[in-house]
């Protein structure tokens, strides 16, 4: 089956504690994002990877997260402190193959040309991981169930404020019909 | 603020025993989603509802759950039995000024005119009522409030197969910043 990776917002805006939009369980899992970047480039297995930014003035940022935004040192945004940029950690290296999507929502597939990309890349499975679960890994889930992908959700490279929401989203997905495994049960085929 | 209420997938489809698709918490909801709709119906708030339809060839449904579906009666679909039909609760009546939307999938967004009939209606704030919790109701709420719109969701008047699945995901939305409010607790101005 024809995979591509998905690695949604490892940005630093997520993963520094400094950051009003700090994930709490994040940091934990660049070790196995960047392990599951390098075994997917190295088996051929497109990534992509899917990251947020928003304007100096906060005027694309969602309106619950707006005033947080705000008060926060304008997290993802131009001119913001590189502590809490939009950066990605340096773990996942880069290569010429990657390809780069910047999403203005929580979904992956939000006003983006994902779903177009996936079908020139001739994929049948998205494989996701990045953070946070229960918004953006969720909401791309259910988008690319909702387009007819088949769903891997890798449970130890995805993360959540508390481990109790981690857990909660997991076992929704899997009753959504997505598979859920760790990045060591990963098979690429 | 201007609001319109969403009634989602409050279908016998979902809500009998019978269908595979059956949501166990659904049934005791019928009541408060009834008087909900009576007092928006009277306060000029427009009711949309959005439900859910299937070719009888299972051709159209979720990957995931095609196999239940062809297996268990083939429910919402044409010709299937009346008590897993599309048909909705008799205590929800109808109304000249309702509106009907068919969506193929979760999100009542996802590939239907409902945005679009929204911004003509002049919505700002959507009230989600019917079921389920951690599918349809959730995807709709991320998608309302990636599309900038208030969200407020009547936790007496949306359901789970487990009360653990509704706690969870009402706290969910919660810190997405959706107003979770019981159907008494609900400010209409």
């Amino acid at each position: 089956m024809k995979s591509a990776l998905l690695v949604i917002d490892m940005q630093n805006g997520f993963l520094s504690p400094r950051s009003p939009l700090y994930i709490a369980g994040a940091p934990a899992t660049v070790p196995a994002c960047a392990r599951v970047i390098a075994r997917c480039r190295a088996a051929g297995v497109p990534v992509v990877f899917v990251t947020r930014a928003y304007a100096a003035d906060g005027s694309d940022v969602e309106k619950p997260r707006r005033a947080a935004f705000l008060a926060g040192g304008r997290p993802l945004s131009p001119g913001c402190d590189e502590a809490i940029s939009a950066a990605m950690p340096p773990e996942f290296g880069s290569a010429p193959e990657d390809c780069h999507i910047v999403k203005p929502r929580y979904s992956a597939f939000f006003g983006t040309e994902l779903d177009a990309l996936l079908r020139r890349l001739g994929t049948e499975r998205v494989i996701l991981a990045g953070t946070t679960t229960p918004n953006c890994i969720r909401t791309s889930c259910y988008d690319a169930i909702s387009l007819d992908y088949d769903v891997t959700v890798l449970s130890d490279c995805t993360s959540s404020v508390t481990a109790e929401i981690q857990e909660s989203n997991l076992a929704d997905m899997a009753r959504a019909g997505a598979e859920i495994v760790s990045s060591d049960g990963l098979v690429l085929d």
